[in-house]
């Protein structure tokens, strides 16, 4: 089972941001919800296969926060941007604590990020500074990557110890890492390779 | 340099949809914005090496159109879906005819549709049923494929003399096929394979 983490920088956490302007009302939230589509989505079905894909959401009102789909359980998940929008603007408006709360279904939010997170599973790191994915002999289950910001420094030393992964030679939006990430699995898990 | 096509089935030839619902209102055209966005977005520049994404409408009220961005001269183009709908939008505005008419930078429409292309260019297709692309010796410098549906008979026809290729062992959205087919270009370019 494939655990997608991706830390959204500036992503609102609170549900106060219009499906219409998810670039600059949501924090950049586009890019989020276009790395659930990736994560989730096959051509006519879900990737059933994918445990979690994790939105650490960083800005304001109220950070941090995690809001995860899981690929086995989601509901009502449609490929365009406004429908994950929508899914995690319902999660960011429920109260929530320090364990997940179901929002809708397949569809769960807490308090807390990236140091919890890390502390849960052990993650690979997409980075184009990282070792290329199809020549790694081994691929870990759970990866985490960054939104259209580098991570911060405090990031950086949490996730030193994490082993890094390169998608290939272009730097690559996050959710087109993602896509590549999975195709490589896909041809790992089907014997394409 | 690279040209990508993508064939919208029933994607509206005006500008009469809303960019608040792309899926249905726009005949999906939610499915084109993201494959302009795969085709042209690289994490912090435009894929300038990208000649066109070229777009194919089949929809109401007036197929074929098409309509193509190019990657060395677009400008005003954000990843987000609601961006390049908004430019196709304004590119179904204007009157044209046979001949690329340009509707904003590096955005142009004609009347017309795949039987025209097929005959100004050679493509490859991507098809799950095609050879794999990581094995193919020589990859051509264009690609078509269809949106969430499949191409019809009479397009079948049109396109048997074209190689087809597969991108992986999973059947992939069209954007995420595109995403992955220039990784697989990028290491090619950059000796990576």
């Amino acid at each position: 089972m494939t655990h997608v983490a991706v830390v959204g920088h500036l992503a609102r956490t609170d549900g106060a941001f219009s499906l219409n302007d998810l670039p600059s009302g949501g924090g950049r939230m586009d890019v989020l919800c276009r790395c659930v589509t990736a994560s989730l989505f096959l051509s006519r079905s879900l990737r059933r296969d994918v445990e979690w894909c994790s939105l650490v959401l960083l800005g304001p009102p109220a950070p941090p926060k995690t809001v995860k789909f899981s690929g086995g359980s989601v509901r009502s998940l449609n490929p365009d941007e406004r429908s994950p929008a929508a899914l995690v603007k319902k999660a960011l408006s429920i109260p929530c604590g320090s364990e997940f709360r179901e929002s809708s279904a397949g569809v769960s939010v807490r308090k807390g990020g990236l140091s919890r997170l890390v502390e849960e599973q052990r993650f690979g790191v997409l980075d184009e500074q990282g070792s290329d994915i199809r020549t790694a002999d081994d691929l870990p289950d759970a990866f985490l990557l960054s939104d259209h910001l580098n991570f911060s420094p405090d990031e950086e030393t949490l996730l030193s110890v994490c082993p890094k992964f390169s998608v290939g030679p272009a730097v690559l939006h996050a959710e087109s890492a993602i896509t590549v990430l999975l195709n490589e699995l896909d041809r790992r898990a089907l014997a394409w390779k």
